[in-house]
């Protein structure tokens, strides 16, 4: 092992000597936009010559990288962070380093990374990444969860962390169960001994659906229309009463989560699928004492990027899930990187259960 | 002093072994309703006979008593705790201790006293209370300030400590800032060094209302058009965005507000005269990280009913500000307790300015 180590740093710093050679002028191909737009129109595959190595910097090969709605919202110009156009698109992803320059500590050949922010621009073959945009993953973890491991699992990660203490027994209610975070939620809480109650839009399949969102751990999963019904109660007789609601949604289903959240209790918003505001009755306010928040992933990791602790240790958790077979990724639709379109297409479409992935 | 102290606990030593006689039997007046509705109807005044004066118990002649939105809410019956009926209305004002119980420690004959909690029924003329329902508060204060100093000021003076760390200079921004908690809001800020931007309802009177806020000690009076326009962006040239929203109105008011708070700050919630809920949008949520709760004053003290250090600071503090010129009690029309219809009648009307406090 220590040898195998040592055979890799010798690599490196072989490849570093010879970076310009190795970077600089060869092809990659790029999703890139050059306007806000619909993504279907907006995205076009481009030829991209590779820049030189720098000695801060990293070669990688994409390996996946799959379409999130907030990339969607970025190429359409709704987003609250826009890089400046032309632009190549998606924010998280997993590459393979294949060559890094003379001074990049972090990294090695032969080693998994993921973004540490957003903004990367995944949705490309290959790229000169600097150093400090990477984080290293292990790479014993199947490619479809390294591909979707820094959004939706660290927003579901932070969100069971940050905003109430749960210990095992207490339950959780979140609407948008079946989204990418949603999945990360019900099988994160299980791992840690928390109901979930999962709300779900009332849909033809809903009885497989259900299936399958129980067998990630779900306690419980309702429709938007139980949860307005006195059948909720039925589930509190067994489940205490929910100290944290997760919303995805907005509109009227946050209104009905929240009559569900316990005095004192927390609602976390961190989409806004309805696109409709979260309204708040006045006195759950101020009598039932529940606190409105919101989180945001990408915030939370530039507010940690001078402090990777909690980051590293946050990640190494979500891979001992992901080894001990008790966080699986997302269901994927995995789509040749050249059948982008095809992907684009599909990920617009409504109720879509299953997250486009482009394997490059 | 120390002189004074001792022969007032004398005179408490020797009221309470004749207290059987001194109180019970004695009459009394109060206003007492039978069944929830109108106020100017459910409220009746009745004579009441006052029971012995048991151990641990306090005979208290009221002074003054104050007419409140959630008493006549209470009487209506739609406020979150409801007395069991018959019941006395009123939750705040100051009376004068006449007599103690042999076990009763913390008051003696002569104190001014509050109450500890709502529900105490303070509209009568006198009352045997028990001593853990009462506090202590200086009597070289104004009447009409200790009348008023339980419930608005502590709502403005804990809104003001616990949500957001406010220094001199910061800025914070409340619609109702007329009422009787905007009034104490603006006072103690002031004291504090914060800025208050100070919305208020449009009305004929709107300069007269503006300079008395502003002689309060109000940095900015707007009315709720206003805080629509781009005019508000003149304010932000010379102060801070709030770190701090305090919201009494709900609805349109309340998202307004939100608007100016700056990226991670608190709108408090606490009341709701426009009827209407509190609406977010998302992306506050999210992208600005803003965060929405709630404040119950009445929760507040019985959270900390164990530890009474916190609830004796804060009013020690308050009563400085008031002998000190700083904290003066919002207009009041003192009204006789006879003439209780006329003041249940002018404080149910729309665009009052002035608290109805009962004299007795």
């Amino acid at each position: 092992m220590a040898k195998k180590k040592k055979k890799k740093k010798k690599m490196a710093v072989i490849a570093s000597s010879r970076y310009s050679s190795a970077a600089a002028g060869v092809d990659c191909r790029a999703l890139v936009y050059r306007s806000h737009g619909d993504p279907a129109q907006a995205v076009q595959m481009e030829k991209m010559k590779l820049p030189a190595l720098g000695d801060r910097s990293v070669l990688v090969k994409m390996l996946a990288a799959p379409i999130n709605p907030s990339d969607m919202n970025m190429v359409q110009g709704t987003y609250a962070i826009l890089p400046p156009l032309p632009a190549v698109g998606g924010n998280e992803g997993v590459g393979q380093v294949l060559e890094v320059g003379g001074q990049v500590t972090s990294l090695r050949a032969g080693d998994w990374i993921i973004p540490r922010d957003a903004g990367l621009g995944t949705w490309r073959t290959a790229a000169v990444f600097g150093e400090e945009d990477l984080i290293a993953v292990p790479s014993d973890i199947p490619v479809l969860c390294a591909a979707t491991l820094g959004v939706n699992p660290c927003t579901a990660y932070r969100m069971l962390s940050d905003f109430e203490t749960l210990k095992p027994g207490d339950s959780v209610i979140q609407n948008a169960a079946n989204s990418g975070v949603g999945q990360a939620v019900i099988q994160i809480a299980a791992a840690r001994g928390i109901h979930t109650i999962n709300v779900v839009r009332s849909r033809p399949d809903l009885q497989q659906l259900t299936d399958r969102l129980r067998a990630l751990g779900a306690a419980h999963v309702v429709t938007e229309e139980t949860l307005r019904k006195p059948a909720m109660s039925e589930i509190f007789k067994s489940c205490p009463r929910p100290r944290l609601a997760l919303n995805g949604v907005g509109g009227k289903s946050a209104t009905e989560l929240l009559r569900h959240v316990q005095s004192g209790g927390t609602m976390v918003t961190y989409g806004g699928m309805a696109k409709q505001p979260v309204t708040v009755p006045v006195s759950a306010l101020i009598f039932k004492d529940v606190r409105v928040q919101g989180f945001w992933v990408t915030k939370w990791k530039r507010e940690h990027a001078c402090d990777q602790g909690a980051l590293k240790e946050m990640l190494s958790e979500l891979c001992a899930l992901i080894r001990g077979g008790k966080l699986s990724p997302p269901a994927c639709t995995e789509v040749s990187f050249q059948d982008f379109r095809t992907a684009l297409h599909s990920a617009m479409e409504p109720f879509t259960s299953a997250k486009q992935v482009l394997v490059m």
